[in-house]
């Protein structure tokens, strides 16, 4: 379920307006802003887009850059793209660091569903000139690069069918490979990155019922080696994104200084998709609800922006 | 250039009619099928299948599988299929062979378009019930199944911007692994995998210019090598795929006892886009008009077939 509140009667013209107003003249008005972006859903935030652009010649994202600045600034910039481009941009920031955010690129290739993958990866090219998977390939290295290469490129099925002998055989076939350290093995890298979800699923689960334990716990061990934490973040995100989502907010919140690029990046992707379920989770794990340890993180137009899109009144 | 030759006016219920009355009966009219089907392009064929379906609540492809045998049935159903879902066919009968056609697989990722191939994964994906990189991976082993997994799921950059420095660079990178016979290297298989079929000319331009040779002539070795092959086959398709298509069909006819099936591959898939640049090659390759090879080589109405789509009038 969504977080954001959008209101049943929407004007596009009237919404360019308003945030035209909100840009003019001296100084600009972030609460405006807020309230209008704040709730809209994609279709709108393209269509006020538009709209802007055919009232006043001029790019409203542009616009909104020149104008605003900082976390809040970046928030706004990721809110108002297109979902699929919005990837995209993530996508590419995370590999042009200088240490790749590995985890980004794993969330994003293992959370979308495989039609949201593939217009990430049109989009990607619409951008960038390049394909996502070539721009992975070329900023990654050795077993790393094996993984997240497979798994950008992956265009799963979809469906409901799983085979269970398939099941049996690859939670078998995963545990030799787990027991035995080699958490490099290519079966490994096939299976995660070729089966539909529901079939990891069943492999997962036919794993924890033949060995008591499940694959993630057993595939801790050294927290400095990029290419396990890249296993283990493949899993969580094929297997239970909602439970991932809540771990990634939490870890961003309990830092001593906020990652605010994580806080952002999970507050503008999921808000129209997931957020009230991972909201719930996140006040189970945490005993505190997720609003009320974001309001206390972050401050001004920032604060106002994620909680309007977590669901919090004006 | 199409070879296939389609009347300007054309009514899908006529040809529906036609075809029944073809296979109604006593013995069936294979050329009064070929008069029909043989001169329609692909959304004709299917507009006929659900013309079909609808006078005679009869599924047009079983009733022909029913009526036809031998190559022609198989070339008859073939050519009646919408490209994609036909390459999800080859696709599945390649590798499902025990000893899987690896070429088959490679030419149809490397020769269709970035979106051609998409299509053909999703028809895949409807068909079989698994992705088309699911099927590869656990039918193929070793570093066949790296290229070919890598290749099928690639969604290619389509667009004209190359970048010079990384064809040099990237020439570099492949004579190296080549010069110390490590062709399995990963940067190869990454290289032939993401990069754009406009970027790779021109890194396999600038390999030729560097090296005086081409880099297929520098790949050529032990013939029973399977990785090898592959990777040979790979370079021919996404560097000149028309050449490589007339020589299939070369091989095709040259050999003792016709291969029907790649025969048949090539004519049923390229009659509707190059197959006309294709047969002038093959003329000028072999001093011998194609359609006067294949009319040698075949018989019945699978030559007759072949005939109409390679543009010999009736």
């Amino acid at each position: 379920m969504a977080t954001i509140d959008v209101p049943e009667q929407v004007s596009v013209l009237a919404d360019a307006e308003a945030l035209r107003k909100a840009c003019k003249g001296w100084g600009t008005d972030e609460k405006a802003i807020i309230s209008v972006l704040g709730h809209r859903n994609a279709v709108q935030r393209k269509q006020i887009r538009l709209a802007y652009e055919d009232l006043y010649q001029e790019d409203l994202i542009k616009r909104l850059e020149s104008e605003l600045s900082g976390d809040f600034e970046k928030a706004v910039y990721r809110w108002i793209l297109d979902p699929a481009d919005r990837d995209a941009v993530l996508a590419n920031v995370a590999i042009k660091k200088l240490s790749p955010d590995h985890h980004v690129i794993v969330e994003i290739s293992c959370t979308r569903s495989p039609e949201e993958l593939l217009a990430v990866r049109r989009a990607y090219q619409a951008r960038y000139k390049h394909s996502l998977e070539e721009d992975v390939a070329a900023h990654t290295k050795g077993d790393t690069r094996k993984l997240l290469v497979a798994l950008v490129s992956a265009f799963r099925y979809d469906g409901e069918e799983i085979n269970t002998r398939v099941a049996n055989s690859e939670a078998k076939i995963l545990h030799e490979a787990v027991k035995d350290k080699e958490f490099n093995h290519e079966d490994i890298i096939r299976i995660l990155s070729t089966r539909s979800k529901m079939q990891l699923m069943a492999t997962f689960n036919r794993y924890r019922d033949d060995h008591g334990t499940t694959i993630t716990k057993n595939l801790e061990g050294d927290s400095g080696d990029e290419f396990l934490k890249a296993l283990r973040t493949t899993i969580r995100c094929l297997n239970d994104p909602k439970k991932y989502f809540e771990k990634v907010l939490r870890n961003s919140i309990r830092r001593v200084g906020t990652d605010e690029d994580a806080l952002t990046r999970v507050i503008v992707t999921r808000a129209e998709k997931d957020l009230k379920d991972i909201k719930e989770l996140y006040h189970k794990r945490n005993s505190v609800p997720l609003d009320q340890a974001v309001a206390k993180d972050t401050t001004g137009d920032y604060k106002a922006l994620l909680l309007t899109l977590l669901g919090k009144e004006d």
